[in-house]
């Protein structure tokens, strides 16, 4: 088992990685003072529900916990106000207080929702986090929780923190190849941005990551959760340096909206946004290799690089001139300037954007 | 115009109090910073809105702040999620950003109701607080906000602290007696928990103060936030000293409850509270007199000290054992020990409570 700290002070907290370390849950939730005397709420979705719920409801159980579960139907439209209400129904009727905790089974949809909960349940309780995708290595560090509203994307929230991370890379053994892929595109963004090594390691064995291989899979979600800790360590609240992990975002936020959030996954679109954002580095006199090579990386793991022609330029323009990493006008981008290395560049022209979301649709 | 700071560290905010005081508003937002660029969600009820919006609006304006005002529905039942999700719609539409300001403008339920918007909405922005009750003086100190839940009161909520309170006296002439008076009880609860000086003050005052003599309005005011803001500043979190404020609570939560919500007004329902927490006093050994004053002083202020004898004494007490400061079965009162000190005591027995119960049903 491997354990990594996440560095925050007063609310650091350690994520815990190995393949069948649920078995141990009971051992790691007493380690870490879980009560035994109020109840624990688990929230998890429909899909990971039928793979992994009963085994962990029965661990808990036997280690003497009183647990209840609520299961909300898999999809981002469960990460809704009306959601939470009924969750904290559960909760209620389920006697949960003050020393409760709340642990989220599943992706980052299931994290960010039960986070919420957690965090604003009597408000604040505990939370400790069972992600079940790879895209959650990102999603469970940095405390960052929310719910959508029908205009916005994560825009009710509130920064709680875990009391810890459990990630069974057995869990992942059931996902779709799709959601592998796409939770892969968010890890090699965590090499792109802070560490040309471990970038290069994921090129050489993007193999064995897309085929879960157990030990490759233990070793890149431990150095993907590293850097983000890393950077969330440096700037907890958001002020500045957070903002590099948005390398691939603007324009990938952008595609995933005028493509009705349903075309392209969040992982892909980014992976295009990355591209965009190699290409953008060229117009800024960065060397070529950068969008080469990140480029070919994405490739190796089957993920979009180009921009579905039929998608609008005006509408992906402006879906991005709404992005609320612009402000007061001024356009933000998160630019690579070698691989392993970014920098925050608040004066990337509208036209170069225009023209680089040109050429990403007539990519090869 | 009366300055009081609440300390908090890095969260500490003065408090304002005087007597047409929002006739300075644009000046005292310029002071602490709102940002003329970014526009400010004013949040109100339908009371409210009909006598004070229009002329701070105009004043915000004529300061160069770009302001918009949700108006909710006057009453408690606008605590709640889907309110929430409403005003989000609001502050989207008119493009609020995490540079932005929420302003409640009204008693308690826009304060708990705008604060948690303000702490949830991008997760986390400016708050700005300007009570219009005298209730509010309680609410509006200790950064406690919240929604409610159709199973529980104040269950979804945060800590957030507000930038500043501006509690413009003046705005208090439009209540409706009856809040005013019920204003008053928690004031007086101020007093008893903690000064003795200033429970005397009010008793010789009562009549001032139900007239609303802007004098002594601005120093009762003053002196009931000073006295939550010591309370809170040593407490912030709600550990153990913050329990104090909810002398009169016990009692007073369970008969509001069993009455429905709709019979006993919250500062009512904590007078016959309060009543019946100097009768346990007596029970522990304290003298009478405890209970003698604290009476006195109620009914001086017309705030009732009986429970109205078609409650049911059953009632109360199961509503009693559901408040959730009976942890693992204790139960925990607060105690006045003498006129402006209590003790938080956890070995009142249901027996004297009942036997309270059943003294403050024949209460003359
Ligand atoms: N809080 C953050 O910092 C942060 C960061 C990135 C993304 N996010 C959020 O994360 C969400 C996306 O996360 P996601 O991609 O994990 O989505 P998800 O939680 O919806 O999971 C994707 C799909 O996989 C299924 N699934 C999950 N685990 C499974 C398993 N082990 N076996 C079989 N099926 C499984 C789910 O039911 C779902 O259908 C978005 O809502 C996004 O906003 C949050
Ligand atoms: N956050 C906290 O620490 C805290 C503490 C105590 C109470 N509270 C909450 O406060 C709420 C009760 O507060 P409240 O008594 O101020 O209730 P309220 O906000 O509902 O106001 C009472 C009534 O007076 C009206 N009103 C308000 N100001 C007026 C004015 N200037 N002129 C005319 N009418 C006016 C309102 O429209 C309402 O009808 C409850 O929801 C309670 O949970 C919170
Ligand atoms: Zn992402
Ligand atoms: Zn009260």
């Amino acid at each position: 088992m491997k354990e990594l700290t996440v560095d925050l002070g007063e609310r650091s907290y350690p994520i815990y990685i190995g393949e069948g370390i649920l078995d141990q849950i009971g051992g790691l939730f007493d380690k870490h003072g879980i009560s035994k005397i109020s109840p624990i709420l688990l929230v998890t979705d429909s899909h990971v529900a039928e793979h992994h719920l009963a085994p962990i409801m029965g661990k808990l159980q036997e280690s003497g916990y009183s647990v209840v579960s609520h299961i909300v139907a898999a999809g981002e439209k469960s990460k809704s106000l009306g959601v939470l209400e009924d969750i904290v129904t559960t909760a209620l009727q389920a006697g949960l207080d003050r020393k409760s905790t709340v642990v989220a089974l599943g992706g980052g949809v299931v994290g960010d929702l039960a986070g919420f909960v957690a965090a604003s349940y009597m408000r604040g309780i505990r939370f400790v986090q069972i992600p079940t995708t790879i895209l959650a290595h990102d999603s469970s560090v940095g405390g960052k929780v929310a719910v959508n509203h029908p205009l916005a994307k994560n825009i009710i929230g509130a920064f709680h923190q875990p009391e810890m991370v459990l990630y069974d890379t057995a869990t992942l053994q059931s996902l779709p190849e799709r959601i592998v892929r796409e939770g892969l595109s968010e890890m090699i963004k965590h090499g792109l941005i802070w560490d040309a090594e471990f970038t290069q390691w994921m090129e050489d064995n993007a193999e064995k990551l897309i085929a879960l291989d157990q030990e490759a899979l233990q070793y890149g979600l431990y150095q993907g959760c590293r850097v983000k800790s890393i950077v969330v360590s440096q700037d907890e609240k958001e002020n500045d340096l957070r903002a590099i992990l948005n390398l691939g975002h603007t324009i990938g936020h952008a595609l995933e909206a005028v493509a009705n959030y349903n075309e392209l996954h969040h992982g892909e679109a980014i992976s295009i946004g990355m591209v965009g954002s190699a290409k953008l580095a060229m117009k800024l006199g960065y060397p070529e290799h950068i969008y080469t090579v990140t480029k070919r990386i994405l490739q190796k793991f089957g993920l979009p690089t180009r921009i579905p022609a039929h998608l609008d330029t005006d509408a992906i323009m402006s879906a991005m001139m709404h992005d609320k990493k612009f402000k007061e006008g001024t356009m933000v981008f998160i630019i690579p300037t070698a691989i392993g290395k970014v920098e925050i560049n608040k004066n990337v022209s509208t036209a170069w954007v225009r023209d680089v979301v040109e050429q990403l649709k007539q990519e090869a």
